[in-house]
C-alpha cells in the first residue's frame, strides 16, 4: 500500500512538473503581433483538427467501450475508458503546450540558440512528463481500486482483464491518433511542398502558400499529439504486460505476487523523477552542440536512473540478494532483475546512439544520400532506401542481444523488466521528440512573420536535430516492441494456457479439450507467421497511398486558390490557410478509418476462419504465431521507414547547409525529392506501426478473454 | 529403372529443343551491317563479364569444393560440382542465345509484331527448357548414378547429402549471378539513364551514351544469364528437397521409398514436355495483344500439365487410389498428391494474373503511379512505394491458402509435391521472361541503329510486356519459396531428429544428447526468426548501395567522354563503349562478394555464437528459427520489390505511350525517376534475396551433414 501511494505520488510529481513547467513556458515573450496571428492560426487549426478526429474516436470508443462492458463487465470498459481517456489527454495538453510554445521559441531564437532550445525542450518535455506521468497514474490508480477499492485478488483475472483494457484504451487512441494525424501532417507537407516550393518556386512556410498553416498544424496534431499518444500507449501496454507477466508466474504466492506486479510500477515512478532531473541537465555547452546539450540531459537521467532503480530494489526486495522461483520454475535473484533493468536502460542508449549515426548529419549515411544527390533524384531515392534497408541491422542486433542477456539473467520476466525500465525513461525521450515539432513550428512561424534569417538558421539548426530524436523516439518505440515480442507473446500464451488448464464445463467452457502446438514445424504456425507479416506491408502500403491522396487533394487545392486569387502570390491578397486545413482534416480522417482496423481485426478474423478450417487449437496456434508475425516484419518496416526518413530530411539539411552546391541546387532539388519520399515514410506508415502491432496483441488477449466468457 | 529413364528421356526432349530452336533462330535474319556490329559489341561485353564471373565464382567454388570432399565426401563434392557447372551452363547457353536473338528480333520486328515476338519468345524458350531440363537431368542421372552405379540405397544419407550439394552448387551460382549480373544491368541502366536522358538530354539506346552497350550487355548477364542460375536453384532446390522429405517420409519402407523419390522427378519430365507444346501456342491473335499470345501458351502449358501429371500418376500409383502411410502418421492417397500439383498449377496461374495485375499497364496500380507523377518525382516514388508494399497482399493470401489446402489433403509432403508441380512449369514461366531482355536488347539495337520508330514502338510493346513477365517469374520464385518455406524447414528438422536419435557414441556423436525446442516460447526461438528476418533487409539494402555506386562510376566514366571527346555529342566520335562495360564487370565482381556472403555464412555463424552461449540444442532451435525469418521477411521483402520495381517501369512506359503529357513532359520527367528507383529493387535487391533465402537453408542442412561427421 505504501509502495502504491510512493507510485502514485512519482506519476503525480510529473503532472506538478507538467504544471510548473507550462506556466514557465507560457509567461515567455509572444514575440510580434504578426507572429501571434500566425500562432493563432496554427493553433486554432490543431483545435479543430484534435477535436474532430477524438469525436470520431469517440464513436468507435462509444461501440466498443459498449462491447467490452457486455463481453467482460463494466470494470473491463471502464478500465479501457481510463486507458482512451488519459491516452487522449496527453496528446491534447502536449499539442496545447506545443502551440503555445511555438512562436515563443521563435521569439528566444531571436536572441539566441540556447533561448529557442531551453523553450522548445521545455515545452517538450511537458509532453514527456505528461505521457509517463498520465500512464503511470492510469494504470497505478486504476490497479488501486480494483485491488483496494474493489477488493480483487491481485493476480485474478478480473484485475488482469481490466489493465489489459486499458492498455486497448490506449492502443485505439494511439493507432487513430498516429495514423490521422500522420496523414494529415504529410499530407500537407508534401501536399505544399509540391505546388509551393515545386510549382510556383516560393520556398518552404512562405506565407503565400496556402497550405503553410496546415503544414505547422499537421506537426502539432501528428507530431506531437500523435507521437504523445503512441508513446502513452506503449508505456501502458508495456507495463500492463509485465504486471500480466507477474501474475501468471507467481500465481498462489501471494506476497511475492503483490511485490512483482508493483515492481514494473516502481521503476516507471522512480525514473520519471529522474527524467525530471535529467531534463534540467539539457543545457546549451561553449560549443553550441545541441544534440550534446539532449545528450548531457539523457547521460544525467540514464545514470540517476539506475540509482533510483537501485533504490527500488531495496525498497521492495530489500537489495539485490533475494531469490524467486516462478510457477515455471525459473529461479532468479532481485539482483538478477536489476541487471535486466540497467540493460533495458543500455539498450535505450545504444539505440538512440546508432539512430544519431544513421540520422545525424554528421555520419556516413546522410552524408551519402547526400552525395548521391549530386547525380539526380534516382540515386537520391535508391542510396535512402538502401540506408533505409540497412539502419534495420544494428537495432536488430542489439534486441537480440538483448534478449538473450536478460533471458539468462531472469528469463521472460527478466525480458519484461528490461522493457519496463526502457519506458521508464519514456517521459525524457519523448521530451526530446516533442521538441521537434515545436522547433518546426518555430521555423515556419519565423518565415512567415518575416524575422531576420540568422532566427531562421537557428530554427533550422534546432529542427535538424529534432529530425533525428523524432526518429529516435520511433527506434526507440519499436525496439522496446521487438524486445517486448516475447513478453505479449508469453502473456497470450499464458492466458491460454491458463484457460485451458481450468476449463470445465462450468467455467472456460470454450477451451475444453484444447490442445495447441505452437512448434515453427505445424503448418498453421507458419500461416500465422506470414499472415502477421503480411499486417505491416499492407497496412505501410495503405498509410502511403492515403499521404498520396491526401497531398493529391492539397496541390488541387493550392492550385485553385492560386488561380482564382491571383493577388495571393503577388502578396496583395490572402490565402484562405482555412479551408486547407479544414479539407485536410475531413481527408485524414476518412483515410484513417480503414488501415486501423486492419490490424484490428486481423486477430479476430484470423481466428474463426482457421477454427473453422483446422479446429480450435490451430485457430489459437494460427493467432499466437500471427502475433509474432506483426512484430517480425513490422520491426524492420517501422525502423527501416523511420530511420530512412529521418535520414532524408537531413541529407537535404545537410545540402541546403551549403554541402554539394547548397540550396537552389540541382543536388537540392533532389534532395527535397527524397525528402518527400521520407515524409510519409517516418512519420506516417513508420511510426503507425507501432501501435499496428500492439493492438494486435492486444485484441488477441481480450479474444482470449472473451472467449473464456463465452 | 524405366520411370528413371522416361524422365531422363523428359530432360533430354529440353534439350533437343533447345538445339532445334537455336537453329531456328539462328536462320533468321540478322539484319544490316549496322545492326550486327552493335549486337556484336554487346555479345562481346556479355561474354567478357560472364566469364570473369565465372572465374570469381570458380574461385570460390574450388574452395568449397575442397572443404566438402574433406567434410562430407567425393560423391557429395561431385553433388555440388554437377550443380554449379548446370546452373552455369543454363546461363550460359541463354545467354548466347539471347545475344544473338536479339538483333533477330529487331530485324523481325521490322516485318511485324508477331515476328518479333516470334524469335524472342523462342529464344526465351530456349533458356527455359534448359534451365528445367539441366536441372532436371543433373538431378535424375546424379540419383541414377548413386543408386545404380554406386549402389547406394535411395534414401540413404550419402544420397541425401549429394542431392543437397547438388542443391548448394546451384544455390551459389545463383547468388553471384543473380547480384552481380544484377549490380552489372542496373549500375549499367541507372547510371547511363542519369548522365544520358537527365544531363545530356539525350533518348535511352542512344548510340551517343557510352553506357549505351552496356546497358545492353546488362540485359543479357542480369536479367537472362542471372535470372536463369536463379530459376535452376529453385527448380533444383525444390525437386531435392522434395526427394529428401520422401526419404525420410518413408524410410524403411523401400518400395514406396523410391516411388515417391521419382515422382516429383516424374512430374518434372512430364511438365517439360508440356511446356514445350505450350510454347508452340505462344502466336499473336488477330487482337495484336502479346499478353494474351502468352496467355495462350500459359493456359496450354497448364491444362496439359494437369492431363501429363494425371498420366504420370497412372504410371507411377496405377491411378489415383492407393494410399500411403508416411512414419510420422500422415495417411494419403495418389489422389490428394494429384490434387496437391494441380494445386500448384493454380497457385502459379493466380500468381501471374496477381503480378500481371500490378505491373501491367491496363490495370490500377501502373495508372495510379503514372497519375501520381504528374504532382512530381515525390509523389511518384510515395505511389510506387505504396503499391510496392500493397502488392505482397494477394500472393501472400494465395501461399497461405495453399499451405493449408495442400496440408489438409497429403501434409507436409503435399506441400512439397505443390511446390514441386509450380516449379514443373519453370521452362515455361522462364521463357516468358527470357524473353525480356531479347526485347528490351533489340529496342536498344533498333534506336542505335536508326531502325524506323515504328520498329521502336514494336519492340517497346514487347518490352512492356517483358516487365510483367519479368515481374511473373520473381514472383513466381519467390512464391514457391514461400510455399517451400516448410518443406525446406520440414527437411531440416527431420535431419536433425534423425541424428539425434541414431547418435552414439560411435556416429553422429555431435548430437548425443541433445534436445530442441523449436516452439515460439523459446525465446532462441524468436532470436533465429529475428535475425533470419533481418538478413533481407541487410543484404537488400547492400545491394541497393552496390547499384548506388556502380551507377555512380558509371556516371563519372560517362562524363569523362563527354569531357576529352566532346565529338561524342556532335557524332563526329565514337564513344568507347569497352570502357564502361570493363568497369562494370570489375565494379560487379567486386559489389557481389560481400553481400553474397552473408546469407552463406548467416546459419554457420549463428550456430556456433548460439552454441557458445546456450548449448547445442538452442543453437539448433536458433538456425532453423532463422530458416524461416529469411523466408517470412525475404517473401515480402522480394514481392514488393520485384512487383514495385515493374509497376515503376510500366508507369513510365504507360506516360510514353501518350498519357498525362507523354514524352518529356514532366510527368514523364517523375515517371523516369520512379523507374530509376525501380530498376535496383525490381532487378537486384528483390530477385537476389529469393536465392539467398535457398542458399540459408542449404547451408543449414549442410552444416547439419557435417556436424554428424564430425
Amino acid at each position: 500500500m505504501t509502495a502504491l501511494l510512493l507510485i502514485i505520488v512519482g506519476g503525480l510529481c510529473a503532472v506538478a512538473y507538467g504544471v510548473v513547467t507550462i506556466r514557465d513556458v507560457m509567461r515567455r515573450d509572444a514575440g510580434t503581433q504578426r507572429m501571434q496571428e500566425i500562432a493563432g492560426a496554427i493553433a486554432e487549426g490543431a483545435q479543430a483538427y484534435l477535436k474532430r478526429q477524438y469525436l470520431t474516436i469517440g464513436l468507435v470508443g462509444i461501440l466498443l467501450f459498449g462491447l467490452l462492458a457486455y463481453f467482460l463487465g463494466i470494470k473491463v470498459a471502464i478500465g479501457f475508458l481510463i486507458g482512451a481517456v488519459l491516452s487522449g489527454a496527453a496528446g491534447f495538453i502536449g499539442m496545447n503546450v506545443s502551440v503555445r510554445a511555438n512562436v515563443r521559441t521563435a521569439q528566444a531564437a531571436t536572441q539566441s540558440l540556447g533561448g529557442g532550445l531551453d523553450v522548445a525542450f521545455k515545452s517538450g518535455a511537458v509532453t514527456g512528463m505528461l505521457v509517463a506521468g498520465l500512464a503511470l497514474l492510469g494504470v497505478a490508480f486504476y490497479y488501486l481500486y480494483l485491488t483496494r477499492g474493489a477488493g480483487l485478488a491481485p493476480g485474478s483475472r478480473e484485475v488482469i482483464d481490466a489493465l489489459v483494457a486499458l492498455g486497448f484504451g490506449a492502443s485505439l487512441i494511439s493507432i487513430f491518433a498516429r495514423l490521422g494525424g500522420g496523414i494529415f501532417t504529410k499530407g500537407a507537407d508534401v501536399g505544399g511542398d509540391l505546388v509551393g516550393k515545386v510549382e510556383a518556386g516560393i520556398p518552404e512556410d512562405d506565407p503565400r502558400n496556402p497550405a503553410t498553416i496546415a503544414d505547422n498544424v499537421g506537426d502539432n496534431v501528428g507530431d506531437c499529439a500523435g507521437m504523445a499518444a503512441d508513446l502513452f500507449e506503449t508505456y501502458a501496454v508495456t507495463v500492463v504486460a509485465t504486471m500480466v507477466l507477474a501474475a501468471i508466474f507467481f500465481a498462489g504466492n501471494a506476497a511475492v505476487l503483490e511485490t512483482m506486479m508493483i515492481y514494473p510500477l516502481a521503476i516507471g515512478a522512480a525514473c520519471i523523477v529522474t527524467s525530471i532531473a535529467g531534463s534540467y541537465a539539457v543545457k546549451l555547452g561553449a560549443n553550441q552542440s545541441i544534440m550534446g546539450a539532449l545528450y548531457k540531459g539523457l547521460i544525467a537521467a540514464g545514470v540517476l536512473s539506475v540509482a533510483a532503480i537501485a533504490a527500488v530494489n531495496f525498497a521492495l526486495f530489500g537489495g539485490f540478494s533475494t531469490t524467486f522461483t516462478t510457477n515455471t520454475g525459473t529461479t532468479f535473484s532481485s539482483g538478477a532483475l536489476f541487471g535486466c533493468a540497467v540493460l533495458g536502460l543500455v539498450i535505450t542508449a545504444l539505440i538512440v546512439v546508432i539512430t544519431e549515426y544513421y540520422t545525424g548529419t554528421n555520419f556516413r549515411p546522410v552524408k551519402s544520400i547526400a552525395e548521391s544527390s549530386v547525380t539526380g533524384h534516382g540515386t537520391n531515392v535508391i542510396q535512402g532506401l538502401a540506408i533505409s534497408l540497412e539502419s534495420t541491422a544494428l537495432p536488430a542486433i542489439i534486441i537480440v542481444a538483448g534478449i538473450i542477456a536478460t533471458y539468462a539473467l531472469a528469463g521472460l520476466f527478466g525480458i519484461a523488466i528490461a522493457v519496463t525500465a526502457m519506458l521508464a525513461l519514456a517521459g525524457f525521450i519523448v521530451a526530446l521528440d516533442a521538441f521537434g515539432p515545436v522547433t518546426d513550428n518555430a521555423g515556419g512561424i519565423a518565415e512567415m512573420s518575416g524575422l531576420p534569417s540568422d532566427v531562421r538558421k537557428a530554427t533550422d539548426a534546432l529542427d535538424a536535430v529534432g529530425n533525428t530524436t523524432k526518429a529516435v523516439t520511433k527506434g526507440y518505440a519499436i525496439g522496446s516492441a521487438g524486445l517486448g515480442a516475447l513478453v505479449l507473446f508469453a502473456a497470450y500464451t499464458s492466458d491460454l494456457n491458463y484457460f485451458i488448464a481450468n476449463a470445465s464445463p462450468t467455467q472456460y467452457r470454450f477451451f475444453q479439450g484444447v490442445t495447441v502446438d505452437f512448434s515453427l514445424s505445424n503448418p498453421y504456425v507458419v500461416v500465422g507467421l506470414l499472415l502477421g507479416g503480411l499486417i505491416p506491408f499492407l497496412f505501410a502500403g495503405m498509410a502511403m497511398t492515403a499521404v498520396g491522396r491526401a497531398a493529391g487533394a492539397v496541390v488541387e487545392e493550392v492550385r485553385r486558390q492560386f488561380r482564382e486569387k491571383p493577388g495571393i502570390m503577388r502578396g496583395t491578397d490572402r490565402p484562405d490557410y482555412g479551408r486547407a486545413v479544414d479539407m485536410l482534416t475531413r481527408a485524414a480522417i476518412k483515410e484513417m478509418i480503414i488501415p486501423s482496423l486492419l490490424p484490428v481485426l486481423m486477430p479476430v478474423v484470423l481466428f474463426f476462419v482457421i477454427q473453422a478450417i483446422a479446429g480450435k487449437g490451430q485457430a489459437f496456434a494460427t493467432v499466437g504465431a500471427s502475433l509474432l508475425g506483426v512484430i517480425l516484419t513490422g520491426l524492420y518496416v517501422a525502423i527501416s521507414m523511420t530511420s530512412g526518413g529521418g535520414a532524408w530530411d537531413n541529407a537535404k539539411k545537410y545540402i541546403e547547409d551549403g554541402h554539394h552546391g547548397g540550396k537552389g541546387s540541382d543536388a537540392h532539388k533532389a534532395a527535397v525529392t527524397g525528402d518527400t519520399v521520407g515524409d510519409p515514410y517516418k512519420d506516417t506508415a513508420g511510426p503507425a506501426v507501432n501501435p499496428a502491432i500492439k493492438i494486435t496483441n492486444i485484441i488477441a488477449l481480450l479474444l482470449l478473454a472473451i472467449l473464456a466468457h463465452a
